[in-house]
């Protein structure tokens, strides 16, 4: 029987500076009935993003539309059709989409975004939302378009533990990279980052600032560098890339955090003398290479050359927790929230 | 005869702070004996710029070496060849090279620059530092190379009174700019940017913060910022950037200024969310744009559509002086030192 109605994450208040548990609710919400062409989906795992922190703000939308206290949060999930009123999407289809932060959605088959469809037999469902999903498509995207990567670069990632940062120093060094460092918060986030993502050597920020580490780990300095983070590390990383070096502009965490404020823009005068070049960018321009990026990073994975490593929180009663957590660097790779039988299961 | 000597500004010592008058002195040196291919040079005009403030420090160089206490400076000149061992540079030949700051220098026919010779009857001495110089070179590189300029754009030009700031408003008016706004410091610059140079608007940073002034003066944002100073302006000028907008990055004067620690470095931001491209340039790295540009530049002067203007200091002794008031923003257009006969004749 159709469910009526669905479990939802909602924003009950804009944060008043760092967000608070009690900022999130989870309600029933009336679920729509299926219109023609529409398909009902049961969420599997649902991805938990830095790039919602933004969302929360009033402040101008960029990215997509801000969330609005009152209603539910939204972001990619993978869910199964339960039920459909689209020939071409026959109930038991796995499917990645938008409307996650909640049990069940009505999608517009086509809203199911336009990597679709998913087969679970080609790697586990949590790899379509990681390594296979958004968060693997931005590291290729920063690397090979935007930083242009070439083979022999030395390549420094920032936030080099977490999801878009596991997947690019991995990729970096499968895209030629001579030497891949990464930064951390924290001595345990650290050692990951060599013993289990490929990472040449890593830099704690925590214990040191990265300027004094870059000059230790890369003294000869960098080409590229992914910055996730914006600030200091982007401060230093200009300080170490060499003449005609490039960076992947892709986040900037730190600009929400405590630090907002200690770093100088005039650190580009490094970009003047260096004739560097510095790129923002946004995934979603850059469609046109999904097809390239899905070969190659199946293959890698094929092939065992690629570790895929998520931090799965079960339940959506935990999945405000979850983004909480993320925003307090309490990931490492990829963060899900798992939902339903699928949460007690394989 | 041949002269055996030559009066040089030399720098003292490395300035504490911003540079002073007694930091300089003008003094005689020996002048070498000619050497098989050289050329003895009178310097006419020397050129005064920005860029001369970094190599008065001692921090590691970048664009050319830096200055050293006890010896003389070195830049743009242009002079009249007064004794020749090169059969193919007769005396009488005007050439431009690197030896300035002294009245003459002995030149390797090979120092002479890549626009060696140049013809005084296509343009006015001046102007081969000037609009036909590397200031002319730097704007336009910078616009169609760097910020790869396209008709119908909206741009910003900081610093827009000066040397390579009037250069770059009237040829992005040339190259097909929409709209050209300039930035500089107090009234009487703002009314010279739209009368003389063919700004269309001017904000006063002096007057009023930048980012306000843009959002009046371009209430939909620009496309490309040319920026010469870095610091507050460029981000107020990343604020102002529309999506996909792009900075050619020229100097960042603002870094030996007071305010160099009053800019965010997370501005930066914004280069994300708006797929910003911001791109070091130093302008010898493009000299095959050369060739393109004076065919370009020299038709624009011949034609009238585009105004040379100099501010020129007379006399050796003098010279320091010039870099002093350059430095505090005391010019318009290109600053020029004129030395010897030329001094008091046309």
């Amino acid at each position: 029987m159709t469910p009526r109605t669905t479990r939802v994450v909602c924003l009950v208040r804009r944060p008043d500076g760092e967000p608070l548990p009690g900022d999130f609710a989870v309600e029933e919400r009336p679920l729509p009935p299926l219109g023609k062409g529409q398909l009902l989906v049961r969420n599997l795992y649902m991805s938990v993003d830095p790039s919602m922190r933004g969302r929360l703000e009033s402040t101008e939308k960029h990215y997509t539309h801000n969330f609005t206290p009152g209603s539910p949060l939204d972001g990619r999930a993978l869910g199964v059709v339960e039920e459909s009123r689209c020939a071409s999407v026959p109930p038991g289809t796995y499917v990645r989409h938008q409307l996650g932060w909640r049990e069940r959605a009505v999608l517009d088959d086509a809203a199911v975004d336009g990597a679709g469809r998913i087969d679970p037999r080609l790697a586990p469902l949590p790899t379509w939302l990681g390594l296979l999903g958004q968060t693997g498509f931005t590291a290729y995207v920063g690397l090979t378009r935007i930083a242009e990567l070439r083979p022999g670069d030395t390549v420094l990632v920032s936030a080099a533990a977490g999801a878009v940062g596991t997947a690019a120093g991995q990729f970096a060094r499968l895209l030629g990279a001579d030497r891949v460092i990464g930064t951390a918060g924290g001595p345990d986030k650290c050692a990951l980052l060599v013993k289990e993502f490929g990472y040449d050597a890593a830099a704690d920020y925590r214990a040191e600032p990265v300027r004094d580490a870059l000059a230790r780990l890369a003294p000869d300095g960098i080409d590229v560098y992914f910055d996730n983070v914006g600030g200091e590390q982007l401060a230093a990383a200009l300080h170490a890339l060499r003449t005609g070096g490039r960076v992947a502009l892709c986040g900037m965490m730190s600009q929400f955090g405590a630090d907002r404020r200690s770093a100088d823009i005039n650190q580009l005068i490094q970009a003047v003398l260096k004739r560097l070049t510095l790129r923002g960018f946004i995934v979603r321009d850059h469609q046109d290479l999904r097809p390239e990026f899905e070969q190659r990073v199946a293959g890698w994975l094929a092939e065992g050359r690629i570790t895929a490593r998520e931090t799965v929180v079960d339940g959506l009663e935990n999945a405000a927790g979850a983004l909480l957590s993320l925003l307090g660097g309490g990931n490492v790779g990829k963060m899900l929230v798992r939902l339903g039988e699928s949460a007690h299961g394989s």
